[in-house]
């Protein structure tokens, strides 16, 4: 189980109304395919990018077709952008599960991959929608630039916090502000109401990037479904990295650990953790996030008041507080743990 | 240099406007993709598929935009399929030169393949053509759900003729067929008329694939850009090997040399090529081939007459004798060597 689903259970979200239009379009006569496609649906994440489109779509009157359409769309290509990301990353598990590619090879998820985007753009062209296409193809396509220029960022120790947010802004933030705008125009809102609710979605994004990059540093494996660590393994550098190592007194000993390729991340972790936290550099990383969350909110000042307006702030206000929660413990332990 | 550029080359193809709109939309400021961009656009193969969006649209009046736009999405789908196929099959070479992941790794295959996919899908959404974005995206459908039943077909002795008809629908003949279909959609001709040609392209693409497979058999890696047996060594079984295999005299010999792993497919191809050309299954592939085309053809009888019928006619004819051409000599000389 999720940490969140509590929270989100807070917010009204046809969630089995998605959930079945989901396992609608993804129905294949083909046994080959169907396993597939009935583990990837079963296998279901947080669904936050389709409850943004819900959400921000819900501030108008609109077609409820078309808004269960597009937040189905979005999720397929999130689940589709997931999957491509495991056969590059040879991730062994996703979600707390084995990775498709573990289970059925990369032959299988690059065209499973393929399929979800195909799906997407199926649906999305059930309805007349050209403006809610253009968006979510764009989307696409700076995301693969994204993810392209981050492979060039790979064990790179001299990584700006510059390059930290033009990446962050690919891998995640662009597709957070699509959801919201997806959601927008679904809704029909005027143009400068979706213009702020997709810049919401965008500080939401790196907001939300940032914590999942800081919980790499405590997750539980069976908690989090992730295992400690993996990001510096795959010599992915997040924000605390490059915090910690612009501290004069303990940047260099943090640089000469990540540089020493003789051992293992995970017998480096305790005192790598150690230094991230004796130099601030989490609560530094905490902060920023926390700035995006109040900018993501300043964005919904304009907003149509009401019941959506309001659960689009209590949203970000609850993940971070949830993320910040579920944070301040580990931490405690892990630097407890390496101090001595 | 591809083989039937001179047979190409006498239909009134608008080659160069289709190459310079590649580049415009595939024009990208970032320098890690551009490079990846340019290698793959002044890459390019025989452009089947836009050849047959031009053509078939040519039957009628139509918005040279849109067709043209019709054209270079479709070779983007095509373009896309490859490069992910590389990923999956670990291919070394494409065209005659290395594949895009041998040169910058499955990383960047993966998305440079989404990254066209989304360029596809972006430049059709440009028109307001639902029935183009309908056929495209269950296009795509159908040949990653044919690819993934592919997987189970593969070293598998046992595959039937009507297995590898079915795999190779969704490998190729479906997207000649929509190639077709798409330009019938772009110059709005009657749906009689898209049927048609949508049934022309289909025999068309069935026919391609034979005639390919059979190439693989004599293939030249200067000429051609493939080497020869590659299919075999992939485990792909195609239609000569299946027919061959059958035969009561030599079937059980050709079994036993492909289910002995301890030589590898190189060492035995002689005797392979002796047993396809002895039991009559090269011959015996291409009269299916022929019957494919012969299919087609029927297809285009109740066209308006004109040029663009015209050349759709020659067009399947001389694709078909050109191969033929190619595989007379070769063959002999396979032919000969194996012998003695």
């Amino acid at each position: 189980m999720n940490p969140d689903t509590n929270v989100l259970a807070f917010y009204p979200f046809p969630s089995d109304s998605i959930c079945l239009r989901m396992r609608e379009v993804l129905t294949e006569d083909n046994p080959d395919i169907k396993i597939i496609l009935d583990y990837l649906s079963a296998n279901r994440g947080k669904m936050l990018r389709p409850r943004l489109v819900f959400l921000t779509a819900s501030l108008a009157p609109h077609d409820q077709e078309v808004v269960r359409d597009a937040a189905v769309a979005v999720e397929l290509i999130h689940m589709a952008s997931l999957v491509h990301d495991d056969v590059i990353d040879q991730a062994m598990t996703r979600r707390g599960q084995d990775s498709l590619n573990r289970r059925w090879g990369n032959h299988a998820s690059v065209l499973a991959g393929d399929y979800l985007f195909a799906t997407a753009f199926h649906l999305i062209n059930q309805h007349d929608m050209r403006s809610i296409m253009e968006n979510i193809t764009t989307t696409i396509r700076i995301m693969c630039v994204g993810e392209i220029k981050q492979m060039s960022l790979i064990r790179n120790l001299d990584i700006t916090e510059e390059d930290y947010l033009q990446k962050t802004y690919g891998k995640t933030a662009c597709l957070f502000a699509s959801a919201c705008k997806v959601g927008a125009l679904a809704a029909d809102l005027p143009d400068d109401i979706a213009y702020d609710l997709e810049q919401y979605g965008l500080c939401l994004g790196y907001a939300y990037q940032i914590i999942d990059d800081l919980l790499d540093f405590q997750a539980d494996s069976n908690r989090w479904g992730k295992s400690v660590g993996k990001d510096l393994e795959e010599g992915n550098i997040t924000l605390p990295v490059i915090y910690a190592m612009q501290n004069t007194i303990y940047g260099p000993r943090l640089r000469s650990l990540l540089e020493d390729e003789s051992r293992p991340v995970s017998e480096k972790m305790a005192e790598i953790v150690e230094i991230l936290s004796v130099t601030g550099a989490f609560e530094e990383s905490l902060q920023l996030a926390r700035q995006f969350i109040e900018r993501a909110m300043a964005y919904l000042k304009e907003l149509p008041p009401g019941p959506a307006a309001q659960h689009l702030g209590t949203l970000s206000g609850y993940l971070l507080e949830t993320y910040e929660n579920m944070l301040a413990q580990p931490l405690q332990t892990s630097q407890n743990e390496a101090v001595h």
